[in-house]
């Protein structure tokens, strides 16, 4: 069987599929790259224990078939190992390659002056994927909303191993709104999209691995395209144009986190989310290990109103940020937290404004967007300091 | 003492001096910068055992001493933690940065509104950079034609620590040209340049240690201005405008590796130096750990002209690279060596055509940039395969 490629396209799609081949995978034959061949397509599998991917690109050249090939029925191909594959498409210079598969599972490669014949496995000895026979629920969701809700959310899941259900991030599909939900127990983020009245799906609920979630959002382009999702039993496929990524579900019931909001808030204030963030990346820096912060109501001369922001040991040295807000309100604050998980929660909100609310005795901050009805909240649990 | 600086300026004085500053170092204050302040200038030193750099900037607004300070002769200063100092200069928003010094070793750090405070410890405590009066021999180079010979060059210098002499650049100047040479034994590269007739200078010769000029090409800008160099009985100090670079010099006799310059050739080629760099990486990716890559004459068919490139292994697969020479003449080439080293060389060549040599027996391969009077040469050592 011979066929020609893009170089550009090659090399982009076993990118994108490389993105789910981990050498820390148990399974030797998933260090490789699955080719498939069929008819004007060729498809670029890469895998681990949880997820796939899958990039598809078109041939320049139909796939001519030898007499042996054409009575198997399905695609054609083989498992070549990932990291000469990539390093080979990169480092060719000819705009076209040929790939050439003999019976026996050996791939060449001719682009330029150059031949490479390379030694692979036999297409037979790559996992199955779970069939997709019985799709369970669907919805189509743009491409920039998906990145953008998996953005604001996926970053709180745990990446722990200790409660494995923590590292999924929940979805939630009321009819008419789509929902994402994460935390690591410490801090917590949740995000609701309205999707277009247009779509007509039943509600939904699904546990889906927030790393596949934070692959799906790097692998998907900023383009008009959308994004559909299908659940299956135990899976879930996200396919866009040109790449598919498919993961297991986790199973088992997710905390009900909307209990954590506090009912009613001691204090309140709105400041810019980007120079919060900055002050507060800064004061992290001499935060130490625990990354403990403390922020307090700042001393508010004349009509401006002031925050501050304070970490520090008695080794390294000390920082205070004096930030000032747009609004501030109620009791005096006082409140020490993670430095670090609010760095995070702050570079997450899509939103140039930010209202953070404190409660009462050890209660969580919650942050949100400033906007008459939030799209977003975030959760971030307080520590108890000895001052 | 109170001085105001540019943030800009003084993070980049910050990156550049912190290119000595080396976590493995033994001596711990090593891992901090010396901050100096003396009238209208500052200047960051950073240094390991081997090196030392010193980036000055002007303060924006003249030193205020105190009375106490203003008693003692010579700069006044502190050593401040080094992955601190760089973290906050690199975060720090506002253009302006004022840095405040108290009699005891605090560094204070306002700019906006962040205010850090930072343990340091005495100048006094820094170790002390050899005295620089007795100076044996200056040069002024210019900063592009300096940059240009230790990247044709150093590169060759040995990275192991059997033999720290071959670590060593060997640095020669005759009364009217400058050559560097650099071998790690199983490579060699040379380059002479003529400097200027008005230089009028004695000649020299001394062994600076590889990384140190290394880091001297990557601190040196791309501009019009010089560098002068000046040596001393045990280091060698490198003058840019505000930057400078100190290494100890190493001692021994360099090998006579002219020597080693094959009197006579059985054959030769020449070759577009990019499209043969590209070739190499290429086969160099399936030539395995002793990255042993084979060059013979190819199949010559009608007036063009090929050599090929081969390497790989019974596991992995092979690669055949199939390139057009400009000329070859002479016996029919069969030669092996180090793929990434040659690879090395190519990159290294300052020319757009190379020309190989090849001698008898196990000879080392010779390759010069294709001039009437090449400056460079680079050799590299043959290996003996089974075939």
């Amino acid at each position: 069987m011979k066929a020609k490629v893009s170089q550009a396209l090659l090399f982009d799609a076993l990118q994108r599929a490389g993105r789910a081949i981990s050498s820390n995978c148990m399974l030797p034959i998933l260090h490789g790259f699955r080719l498939q061949f069929l008819d004007d397509r060729m498809t670029v599998t890469g895998g681990n224990e949880q997820m796939t991917i899958y990039a598809g690109l078109p041939l320049i050249e139909q796939v001519r078939r030898n007499e042996a090939d054409s009575k198997k029925p399905g695609p054609t191909g083989l498992v070549i190992p990932a990291r000469y594959m990539v390093d080979i498409a990169r480092k060719l210079q000819a705009p076209l390659v040929e790939l050439e598969l003999e019976d026996r599972p050996i791939l060449t490669v001719r682009s330029g002056g150059s031949t490479f014949r390379l030694c692979g496995m036999e297409l037979e000895e790559y996992p199955e994927m779970p069939p997709l026979d019985l799709a369970l629920w669907q919805l189509t969701v743009p491409n920039a909303l998906l990145k953008s809700m998996i953005r604001q959310v996926a970053f709180a899941a745990s990446t722990s191993e200790i409660r494995p259900l923590l590292s999924g991030v929940l979805c939630r599909f009321d009819g008419s709104s789509l929902r994402l939900v994460a935390t690591d127990s410490v801090r917590f983020a949740s995000h609701s999209s309205r999707i277009g009245p247009e779509v007509a799906s039943a509600a939904f609920e699904a546990i889906i691995p927030g790393k596949a979630l934070a692959e799906l959002a790097k692998l998907l382009q900023d383009t008009q395209e959308e994004t559909t999702i299908t659940a299956y039993s135990g899976h879930i496929v996200f396919n866009s144009s040109d790449v598919s990524l498919s993961c297991s579900l986790l199973h088992g019931t997710y905390p009900p986190i909307d209990k954590l909001v506090p009912s009613g808030y001691t204090a309140e204030l709105t400041a810019d989310t980007l120079q919060l963030l900055h002050a507060m990346e800064r004061v992290t820096l001499l935060a130490g290990e625990g990354s403990v912060v403390r922020l307090q109501t700042g001393p508010n001369t004349g009509e401006e109103q002031f925050v501050e922001l304070l970490a520090g040991s008695a080794e390294i040295g000390n920082v205070r940020e004096h930030i000032r807000v747009d609004h501030v309100q109620g009791e005096a604050i006082a409140v020490s937290f993670n430095g670090k998980y609010m760095t995070d929660i702050l570079r997450a909100m899509n939103s140039s404004t930010v209202k953070l609310k404190f409660s009462e005795k050890l209660g969580p901050i919650v942050a949100e967007p400033l906007s008459p009805i939030p799209t977003s909240i975030y959760l971030l649990t307080r520590i108890r300091t000895a001052v």
